[in-house]
């Protein structure tokens, strides 16, 4: 049996169409897109053609279509641009506590520098109330960034109703939808956004690409400047092939999406019940219907995540702890702490996401195989020994500090 | 015959060997590097494999190696991520005039906040004079920012003596080396530089990944922030096979500078030699000898530069009028400002990078075709006529206004 990949959010395969459809860019037409010859025209060509694909994923106007290099830059350049651009309206930022880092940590670095952010807290399935969002937008609020759906736990928020919200109150609208966009259907008239963050490496595109829908009049200070590029909002040399890659997944992704849908639900949901049905003492993370199609996250008592990944590991299946961008740290994941687990069970959580690659097989295995790694790092547990004996837990450890522990990496 | 490339500087094929290196990271070793699986070791491996590489070809240590998307997002993150660090020691910066518009523009940008930016002129080479430069430290001074060879008119600044004067001043010195690194020797520790900029898609690697060196000791605020990748210091999913691409382009450059050189330094010769046999009213602007070897930058008075690309394009010369990042905007440009040239020859400038593969039998072919192009286009110019005519040239028009026309394309 060949490794069973259950880490789709952190990475996905590249489609063998995807990558068809690249290799002339990394070969014979390695023109810059910014070039007046023949060359250089047919990377234009590519870049337009790529921005229309990507456009068309979420019902956007080509030239609202910005390509960044990843989610993170998309992220970074929504936050801190329209901060930079708006700052004579005001300088508060509402975000919800379980984004990704990479809108968290943009306003922790906006912090430095007297800005305002309101993290509004979601409810035990991971959700925003669009009443709590209402209360928090002040006269000073330039921007509301909210996920469209969360990476670890899968919880897909209502934005069109979040969003409404700000709308009513004059204020602009992000979400990073890298997990929803390509997945299930997102349409940024829809869902009522003025920015929308969305990346090509958890589609089955590949890294190095990424983009940020800018609605028409809003304006957003560049984050790297210099060249012309992107209409003066991105400088830097295109990358050609990876962003006709991205273009070329959001084809497949729009036009294949109910399929995929279905399957990646199907298998889903067997995973989840298959465990369940095996596994005591397990709890599903995440909200059990509002969820993408593809997450599984699962906290399993007396045990660790660590050992349970490692075990995995060595059994040919390849999951996560949590966001891969942090996931080596080791630190209590800032969304289970948001959502309020209790640490002593959070520990023990285990992420498994999908992909339209994964098989009845695959998911037969890993609940042939999961069930006993388990019973194993439980049989080692001096936790689990005392819970057997005295039908009681044992109190947990202190709870985990999102404002010291997670901002230990940056300066 | 196939079409000649002369536009290298802007991009440059691939080496076939690098593609190969590249091509299992686009296929079967997907995971995120981060990941803490199997396949996500695969994948850290090969970056810290990459950054060895990288780091090798410029003599620095592999944890001084920060990768990024592109030059100028390495130029963005040296400016600003410096300017930011050391804002208590004060608010000036020292450029020349002719960086790219990556420094010039985060310039700009800092200018904004209450930064204060000293341009240094260039000589009629383009060369910065280490008094002058000696003179324009000031205490409050953080950074100097000099570029180690000029992507136009490929004049290489004597970088070490410099940043001499920089360092006996206290004062961190980066240099924009995206022209240099991989082409002649660069050595951060002989050059004395404490932070330098690098780039794949100039030397034969794949569009998508750069680096920057940053000194140990040297604090940079980032400016992509989120994740713990890059030790915190650039978030966002690595582009493994970018990067993979980028450190095999590194090693390849290393092992054979010495006899790409010999052969682009010919090759270069032969090109300005011949055009200025065949060609009369012909100026090779930047230095004569402290010259890229690839670099080729002439000014043809009594023609028109869009016009003479568009010739050439049709007889499958691919050349430039100059950066690829602003050629499309057809501005005279602030290289050929700088360095004074009169702006009714600078409008017939034409740039021409030479690469590895480039051959003689297409250096025959260009001063072949070339000639007869340059006499058409006289042949339909009022100037020449009069010239012709009178033996006097015509007033030129007003000169460029960089101030102004440069930054049109910014908010």
């Amino acid at each position: 049996m060949n490794p069973v990949y259950l880490d789709n959010q952190s990475a996905t395969r590249i489609d063998e169409r995807v990558y068809e459809e690249m290799v002339p860019y990394l070969k014979e037409n390695y023109g810059n897109a910014q070039s007046m010859h023949s060359l250089g025209a047919k990377s234009k060509d590519a870049l337009e053609r790529a921005r229309s694909q990507v456009a068309q994923l979420i019902g956007s106007e080509e030239d609202e279509i910005y390509f960044t290099s990843c989610g993170s830059e998309s992220n970074n350049l929504a936050i801190k641009g329209i901060a930079q651009a708006y700052i004579q309206k005001g300088k508060n930022i509402i975000v919800s506590a379980i984004e990704h880092f990479s809108v968290l940590y943009s306003c922790r670095r906006l912090e430095q520098s007297g800005f305002e952010i309101t993290y509004l807290p979601v409810d035990k399935y991971g959700l925003v109330s669009p009443e709590e969002l209402k209360n928090a937008i002040r006269s000073d609020t330039i921007l509301v960034s909210i996920q469209h759906a969360n990476p670890e736990i899968g919880t897909i928020q209502s934005v069109e109703n979040l969003s409404r919200v700000a709308r009513e109150k004059g204020v602009l609208f992000h979400t990073d939808a890298v997990c929803t966009a390509g997945t299930i259907p997102v349409d940024v008239n829809k869902l009522g956004v003025d920015l929308l963050t969305f990346s090509s490496s958890q589609i089955y595109g590949p890294k190095g690409a990424a983009a940020l829908y800018i609605r028409k009049g809003v304006r957003v200070i560049p984050q790297i400047d210099g060249g012309i590029q992107e209409n003066g909002r991105r400088a830097g040399t295109e990358n050609i092939p990876a962003i006709v890659g991205f273009g070329r997944a959001c084809e497949i992704a729009r036009s294949e999406m109910e399929e995929n849908y279905k399957k990646m639900l199907l298998l889903r949901n067997r995973l989840i019940e298959g465990l369940q049905e095996r596994i005591e003492y397990i709890y599903l993370n995440g909200h059990p219907e509002k969820r993408l199609p593809g997450n599984v996250n699962f906290s399993i008592e007396f045990v660790e995540g660590e050992g349970m990944l490692l075990f995995l590991n060595e059994e040919g299946i390849y999951v996560s702890s949590g966001s891969a961008c942090t996931s080596k740290a080791l630190k209590m994941s800032h969304v289970l702490s948001a959502i309020k687990l209790d640490p002593a069970i959070a520990q023990g959580s285990v992420v498994m996401t999908l992909s339209k690659y994964n098989t009845d097989q695959e998911i037969d295995y890993v609940l042939e195989k999961f069930p006993p790694i388990v019973k194993r790092l439980r049989d080692m547990s001096p936790l689990y020994a005392h819970f057997l004996k005295t039908g009681k837990r044992l109190e947990a450890g202190p709870g985990t500090d999102y404002e010291h522990k997670q901002g230990e990496h940056l300066e």
